[in-house]
C-alpha cells in the first residue's frame, strides 16, 4: 500500500483507461457524489469508465448520472471511492473486487489500507478530496460535475451544520457554486422534502423512543415492519438517525435499522466528549468522531443493544 | 435619504459617538448577529454603545451579548440593522425612534428608506454586510463577533440550504470559521436541539395541517392555546414555518401564528416561481422572494386567510 496525494492519483487515473469505480453499499450523497463526478471527469478526458454500486441508487440521485456512460468494457483499473473498508462494498462487489482495487479515495481515518494506492486524508467529505483530484486531472468543473461535489459536501456535513466542516469545506462550497452547482435544488431534494410515506415512518419510530441515563442516550427503532407499514423504505430513512441526538439533553443518539435478512444496521451519532467511532469499534464497527455505525449481526443479534448500551454507559460515566 | 457602501457606513461610524443599535421585533438570528456584532466592534473602537429590541431576547442567544456594554447614556446616533420598515421595530421603539434613524444596515430590497442614510445590498444575510463594514472599521474579528456574524449567515440562509446563498456567503463563512466561530454549537442551538416541548408543539401543530390547490399549498396554524398546552412558546418556534413547505408536491408554505392579542403573524415561505414577497405585498407586508409575512389584524382577522388562499391561488393558477 503506497499513501499518495490529490496531483498523485491525477496522474495515475491520467496514464489508466477503461475505469471501474466503486461506491460503498446503502450508497449515500458522498459515495454517489465522489463516484459520479470522477466518472464526469474521466468521461470528459476521453477514457471509458463506469461506476458501479452493490445496492440500487435511490431516484433523488438521478441527476448525478451522466448520459455518455459506457457500461460495455472490461475494467482494467478499479477506483474506490468513500469506502473505508472493502466489506461495505456489499457482499456481491466485495466477492468480485477484493484485494483487486489499485486505487482508493477516501476520508475515513479508519480505512483499512487495502488498496494499492491510498488518497486518504481528513476532511468533511470524499467530495472535497474529488474537487481536487478533478482540479488536478485539468478537467473543467462542469455543472454536472459541480453537482455531484455539491451533493457530498452537502449530504455529510448535514448542510455545513457539523463539526467536520472547516474553512476549506466553505471555500470549495463558494467555487462549486460558481461552477454552477444547484445548490437549492440540490438540498430541497436531499433535506427539505419528506413525503407522507416518509412523515409516516417517523411517526411509527417516534413512537420507539427509550432514553437511557438520565436521558443522555436515546434510542430508536425501525423495523421492516414499519416500512411496509408506511410505505417507505430504507432508502429514505437516511436522515432519520440524527433523530435521537436532536433531542435537548441527549449525548448519544443510537438508531437500530432491521434490514431485510433480519440483522441490524446501527447508527451512533453524538456529541463531544463522546467519540462515535470508539464506541461502534468496540462492536467491530468503526466511521467518525460524532457519527459511526456498526453491525448486530449473528451472535450479537440476542445480545447486541444491551452490549452496545453497556458500552455507551460506561464512556459516559467517564464524562 | 443617501445610499452608501460599506466603506462609507464604517467611516460614519468611526465619526460618532454614544450609538444605539436597533433590532427588529421578534428578533431572529440575523437582526441579533448584526446589531451585536456592530455592538462587539464599536466597543472594541473605545465607543459607548448599547443595543435595543422590543421583545425579550431568547436566552439561545445569551452568547453574543458583550461582557462590556454599558447602557448608560443617552444616544446620540441611532443605526437600524436588518430592519426593512420602522414599523418592524415594534410600537415602543417606533414611537421612540421613528423618524430619527441615522443610519440603516439591510439586505431587505423592499427596505422602506426611511434612514438618513442606508447601506443597503441583495446578499443572504445583514450579517454579511456587517462584516464588511467591520472589517473596514479595521476592528479584529474576535471569536465573538465571528460568533454573532456565523449566526446570522447560518440562521438567515437555513444553514447554507436557501437559494439566497451566494459564493461570498461561503467565502465569508470560511473566514469567520478561521476567526474561531463556534459554528457546530451555535448550528446545534439553533437548528438541533428541539426540547420535549417544542415536539410537543410539534405534534400538535402538524393536526391542524391543511392542504389546498392540489397539495400545491400547506398550511399550519399555530395557537396561543397550543403554547400553553405544550409548554413551548413563540420564540421556540422560528423553524416551524419551514414545516409546511417540506411537503413533497408544496410550492407554497403558510404558517399562521396567533400573538397574545389574538391578531396572527402570517410568515410563508415558497419555491419558485412564486414570490413570497409579492403575496404577502398583496397583504400589507414585504420580505424576501423566497420566505415573506404579513400580519392578520384588526378588520382583516375575519377574511384575512381566505382572502390570502385567494392570492395564492390566483398565483399558482398562472404556472
Amino acid at each position: 500500500m503506497r499513501r499518495i496525494n490529490a496531483a498523485e492519483a491525477a496522474e495515475i487515473l491520467k496514464a489508466q483507461d477503461h475505469i471501474l469505480i466503486l461506491t460503498h453499499r446503502n450508497p449515500d450523497g458522498d459515495t454517489l457524489g465522489s463516484g459520479f463526478a470522477l466518472l464526469h471527469g474521466l468521461l470528459a478526458l476521453g477514457k471509458k469508465a463506469k461506476l458501479a454500486c452493490e445496492d440500487e441508487i435511490h431516484p433523488k440521485y438521478a441527476y448525478m448520472h451522466p448520459a455518455a456512460e459506457q457500461l460495455d468494457f472490461e475494467p482494467e483499473f478499479i477506483v474506490a471511492v468513500d469506502i473505508a473498508d472493502e466489506k461495505l462494498l456489499g457482499p456481491t462487489l466485495f466477492a468480485q473486487y477484493s484485494g483487486k482495487i489499485d486505487l482508493c479515495i477516501d476520508h475515513h481515518l479508519s480505512n483499512t489500507l487495502y488498496a494499492d494506492t491510498l488518497y486518504l486524508r481528513e476532511c468533511a467529505a470524499t467530495c472535497e478530496m474529488l474537487y481536487e483530484v478533478i482540479c488536478a486531472l485539468g478537467v473543467e468543473i462542469t455543472k454536472s460535475i459541480a453537482d455531484c461535489l455539491y451533493t457530498g459536501l452537502s449530504t455529510d456535513t448535514g448542510c455545513f451544520r457539523y463539526s467536520n466542516v472547516t474553512p476549506e469545506t466553505h471555500e470549495i462550497a463558494a467555487e462549486i457554486l460558481r461552477c454552477g452547482a444547484d445548490f437549492d435544488n440540490i438540498n430541497r431534494i436531499m433535506f427539505e422534502t419528506k413525503t407522507r410515506a416518509y412523515l409516516k415512518l417517523e411517526e411509527l419510530v417516534l413512537k420507539t423512543l427509550e432514553t437511557y441515563f438520565d436521558g443522555r442516550c436515546a434510542l430508536i427503532t425501525i423495523t421492516q415492519k414499519m416500512f411496509l407499514e408506511s410505505g417507505s423504505n430504507e432508502s429514505e430513512c437516511d436522515g432519520i438517525a440524527s433523530l435521537p441526538r436532536k433531542i435537548e439533553g441527549v449525548l448519544v443518539g443510537v438508531t437500530l435499522r432491521e434490514r431485510k435478512d433480519g440483522s441490524y444496521k446501527v447508527s451512533l451519532r453524538t456529541y463531544a466528549p463522546l467519540d462515535a467511532s470508539y464506541l461502534c469499534g468496540k462492536m467491530g464497527g468503526g466511521g467518525h468522531a460524532r457519527a459511526a455505525g456498526c453491525d448486530l449481526e449473528g451472535a450479537q443479534l440476542a445480545d447486541g443493544k444491551q452490549k452496545l448500551l453497556e458500552i455507551i454507559r460506561m464512556e459516559l460515566e467517564k464524562i
